[in-house]
């Protein structure tokens, strides 16, 4: 054994794998169409500037290269193995990798976890172990390798390389599925937009997708990040990388796919991952600003949208048209997507007017065909909308118009000295050309779509990383947890009233409430409080108080309040004789108000989240809630509360008051720190209902529930 | 004057305007780029085999041809003549025509009604007069013309045609904007999608979209339509052309703009068309049948996906896959797309799984790349799945793999033997390949889509033809409206009490209550029906009940009844000094059960609607409100109440019961026969809350107001 890599290494090892100076292909095939043959062709045919030293002990020469019959015999330690030799003898090809000092491997073989079965997961987890200690770092097992466009270095037998690979473009693709992320890269060739790497992690023994979106964004050449995944195991790891590629203002478009029950049981059937709870995948890429696609045309589409640089922050969008008609339906869809078809200001109007009579002014602008009769108009419409209109993203419909020859000189030469003017705008074009005319476009820099919808839905999604961009850093200071709000979490089953004092401590608001062991405690606790009030039993291995007979509403007297107490307690002996009770709760009955569910889940992946939602049938019928990860920051927390649909109810609609959302927020952010400061001991919190009441009155737990992670199972 | 063509002529006008043996060229230009120069270069440069009559006072000669000076001085009665020249000679030039007896006219000129104002009105009210009058049949004003692919007749002036016209298809391209309708077409054309007509219907003084949908409803050569419109001003007749083409089991696709308010500002100053609501449209198409898209990529993936003329009537989606994670993301898609991802029967799979050991078989059949190694797997794996999955669509996703040349003949042999075993399943291919690999996919009579996600998103439309095709017919006799539940409505204001009664007879089950008018009586009435009950003031005028203290809720016993009568008045008479209360209705208090609203809204296009939601915060926080026009059958109703998000409450959740809803969907139907008798009559009914009781215990109109159409204004 030649040496183990130090933890400095193994920061270094993705370059090693990514682009290495010096790679040995073991199992190399004279055959260019077959597994060990694919990848010698493709760097040969493109030029990878490394060493290159085939393997295979049953042969001299393949495509033209003297072949090693073994890794040990090899002159050089080199920077990557790629490994196609049947999975049995992969483990013994790594051990013989590790001991020459190869820094990297890239394992294509198939048969290990995705099998299924604990022989595949053994088989596996060797693989793994050998990474471990000797700090080799892998890529796959199943999986297809890495293309790496700068370096031509295309270490794949996928079968996108034949017809060539073109020169590299600034578009990541980091997939678990070799056979996505190839796909994808193909139609974004087809498309013609550049791509500088593609790596797909396939079972991902140790180099996952978490980690390339990291090295990805701290990457030059990379601008744009597209990851595609059925499931993450480390999800710290993602979370780490996610805020690197917003720190880096490095939009990262994902597809997490497994949304569905059908989905997720394919998913599990396939690269055998453990996926945390698909809603708590939206927090996380709501949280980091990462666009969630469930297509490849939405990938591709605002991929390519994000290679101009330009993140707009505000939502106004401006519609140039030569058709009315278009126009219309691209208002219609701004404001599906939720961008804001703000009108020209009067005076532009005017003016626009005087130049261009037949327009309509408003926004659309609908300038009619005649615009390309003057190229002049041009320049000034689109100055007038982007310094009076002040419009973030401008959408020009200009169909095969802009296919004249006549056109595209004078119309580029117009729209350049506007982009100059004003560098911050989204400017995107939709236009209807032969692939030439659409490339002239393109190549003078500008963002061109078939579809005026699809640009339409692109600038909306570059909208939302413009605001993530510009809001990195802000809320850093309200995460941290404030240690004295922190009681050390008992290691059991907790009671209502415990679980009460509890998050009462932390900075919830709980409705003020007495625990009383007797028939005389309980009125005179009615009377403190104020009738009407509410009893419940109170107990540790109590989970359904209503159901066995433990509740009483509306308790209209202290006198009532003492001869229901024994009632309560006889009726619940009677239907849980195995419970055991300690004392009552008595709390005044609140009326009015927003009932609101807030509750905690530590997902197995990303640790505790937030939920939050509208009590009641919302919750169930319209699947109205939200989650988030804890500690979030006020501003996450208001994002919340608007973020549901039955958000427009706590501002107050049919001329109700609005409720105090404020005091929500608080709660929601204290709940966001007792979540994250007992993330190991927490298993969950059920707050339901939360009652909001009116603006300034604030807002109450009126029950609860807080389970440690061991008394999860008592 | 030569001749006022018949009333059969009129109905035979379409065919003279869009498939004309003899046309005029009024405004013929020698410039073949100008707009009385481009129809003349198309036609002759793409073969139409018709008389060409060039007329321009100024020339001799235009393009080789011979001109005349006037329409009046051409040789015959030309079927069609197209006018380009300006809007103030336009009524002279139709006039001419109409003297000559030309039978249609395309009129290309712009400057009527879309200019706004009282001008623009009244000359286009003059061109809808000429073609009353004489029975000319007019396209346009402000029109891009007709596009008729099978007789090379290319009456536009638009650039669409500048690289020539292809061959004839099946789909016809119906829309109010000519800009739309051309880009539209031309977006096709690059598609390789065939056209057989493209049809711009402009300000529409004459013929209009619903016209033109039914003519190429009874087109052999036109399979499907897509149409596009800002507003329809003839519903009945739009009615009329849908069933049509539903009847001949041709599918639309129709993009009505305007829905946002953005959006109908700006159809609103594009062709001044009167649109009815925007939810009726939504109603419209639902009923009918057609999909209303609001992309051009909707369009014309939907319109390419009905040229199969395979339309399944069941929803159960096979999908295959070379990608186990592309296999993921399309069971996702489909979930989205209310697909259903049904599992292969256990025996299918394990059959399945001897022959392809490394599938996964469940659904998605993951086939793994092996797939192509053996090509009998293919047709194996194909008739398993349909024979035993009985899937009525499969999707398989090929990628690449599909683009080899030696995968291309031997997989067609095998899909080609699959689709004649199994004509009726609809099979759609996701390949990636260069364009004639495509087309020889193409070619061979497959679907074939880039994305699978946009193949399963065109799948679930054509379920939706493929239910109603299916359907037609099935609730005809359920519609006729039962003239003995209709009472005549009075020409003036209703009160509450008289409402109820109309709807009442009209078989909408009410509340019970007495209408009393003294303090005894109300006592009476309280004892009779059961106390609690609710008091509410009562007359014609008075419209908020509670606003003016005249609503008393939870009246405990009678003597309260007796108490609070003058009470309810005196409050009334002092907060309304000017309304004349005509009594009180006494009624009991309904406990339980879920709130909904039901309603008639008369369209001013499409006549009454009924509409119907859950109540409260429903409505108005989540738009949770569906239409429907009425009549409609019981079948409908039920749709109506499982088509909106809260139909799952109404079905029961959270272990509470399932409501009512046979007793709803009676009273949904009952209304909609009410609000079809009346439909002349009426302006709105406005009942809430419809409570709906568990099931068994029926449904209850608590409140309720109709609304006679002259009682509005006052």
């Amino acid at each position: 054994m030649k040496k183990i890599p130090s933890a400095e290494d193994k920061n270094a090892g993705l370059r090693y794998l990514l682009e290495p100076a010096s790679v040995a292909l073991i199992g190399a095939s004279d055959d260019p169409t077959r597994i060990g043959g694919r990848p010698l062709r493709y760097m040969l045919g493109e030029g990878f500037a490394g060493t290159i030293y085939p393997v295979n002990p049953n042969r001299d020469v393949v495509q033209g290269l003297k072949v090693y019959s073994s890794i040990l015999d090899t002159p050089e330690s080199v920077d990557c193995a790629i490994i196609a030799v049947p999975a049995k003898i992969v483990a013994q090809t790594l051990e013989d990798c590790a001991s020459m000092g190869v820094k990297s491997a890239i394992v294509f073989s198939s048969g290990f976890a995705e099998i299924g079965g604990p022989d595949g997961e053994a088989m596996q987890a060797q693989l793994s172990g050998i990474s471990e200690r000797t700090g080799i770092r892998i890529l796959g097992p199943n999986c297809l390798g890495v293309l790496s466009f700068k370096s031509r270095f295309f270490a794949t037998f996928s079968s996108s390389g034949d017809g060539g690979y073109p020169k590299p473009g600034s578009l990541a693709i980091i997939s678990q599925s070799g056979a996505y992320g190839t796909h994808l890269y193909a139609v974004a060739r087809d498309w013609g937009l550049g791509v500088s790497h593609v790596i797909t992690t396939g079972n991902e023994c140790d180099v996952d997708v978490a980690e390339c979106i990291g090295w990805a964004a701290e990457a030059d050449e990379i601008k744009v990040i597209a990851a595609y995944a059925e499931g993450i195991k480390n999800g710290p790891a993602l979370l780490k990388s996610l805020e690197l590629a917003r720190a880096n203002n490095k939009p990262v478009i994902f597809m997490k796919v497994g949304r569905s029950k059908e989905g997720a049981a394919a998913a599990a059937s396939h690269t055998a991952s453990l996926a945390g709870a698909d809603e708590i995948y939206d927090a996380v890429f709501s949280q980091y600003g990462v666009y969630r696609a469930d297509t490849t045309e939405k990938m591709l589409d605002i991929a390519y949208a994000c290679t101009a640089g330009v993140f707009p922050t505000g939502k106004r969008i401006g519609l140039v048209t030569i058709s009315g008609g278009v126009g219309v339906q691209m208002a219609d869809y701004s404001n599906k997507m939720g961008l804001d078809v703000a009108p020209m200001p009067k005076e532009a109007q005017a003016y626009l007017k005087k130049k261009l009579p037949f327009a309509s002014a408003l926004n659309p602008v609908d300038t009619t065909a005649q615009f390309f009769n003057d190229f002049s108009l041009v320049g000034d419409n689109f100055t007038i909308m982007l310094e009076h209109g002040r419009y973030d993203i401008v959408v020009a419909f200009f169909t095969m118009a802009a296919n004249s020859p006549y056109v595209i000189e004078p119309l580029l030469k117009e729209l350049d000295a506007i982009r100059k003017a004003f560098p911050d705008r989204l400017i995107m074009l939709s236009l209807l050309g032969s692939p030439e005319t659409v490339a002239r476009y393109r190549n003078a820099g500008f963002l061109t779509f078939e579809d005026p919808c699809r640009a339409i839905a692109a600038a909306a999604a570059l909208v939302e990383y413009g605001v993530s961009f510009e809001g990195v850093g802000i809320s850093a200071s309200d995460d941290t947890v404030d240690a004295r709000r922190l009681k050390e979490l008992p290691n059991k089953a907790l009671s209502e009233w415990e679980s009460r004092e509890l998050l009462a401590h932390a900075g919830i608001s709980v409705v003020e409430g007495k625990l009383v062991n007797s028939a005389d405690e309980a009125a005179e606790a009615a009377a403190a409080l104020g009738c009407p009030v509410v009893m419940k039993i109170n107990g540790a291995d109590i989970s359904h108080k209503t159901e066995i007979g433990g509740v009483e509403l509306n308790v209209a007297a202290p006198d009532e309040a003492r001869r229901l107490y024994d009632e309560l307690l006889s009726r619940v002996n009677k239907n849980a004789p195995n419970t055991k009770p300690s004392g009552v709760i008595v709390a005044p009955m609140i009326s009015g108000g927003v009932e609101t569910i807030l509750g905690i889940q530590v997902d197995p992946v990303f640790g505790p989240a937030i939920m939050f939602g509208l009590g009641g049938v919302f919750v169930e019928v319209f699947e109205d809630v939200i989650f988030r990860l804890a500690p979030f920051s006020r501003d996450e927390a208001m994002k919340m509360i608007l973020g549901i649909k039955g958000g427009k109810l706590l501002q107050g609609v049919r001329g109700g008051p609005p409720s105090d959302i404020d005091a929500l927020a608080d709660a929601l952010v204290a709940l966001s720190q007792f979540a994250a400061g007992h993330a190991d001991t927490l298993a969950s919190v059920d707050v339901n209902p939360f009652v909001v009441l009116p603006k300034g009155q604030g807002a109450v737990a009126l029950d609860c529930l807080v389970v440690p992670k061991d008394a999860d199972a008592g």
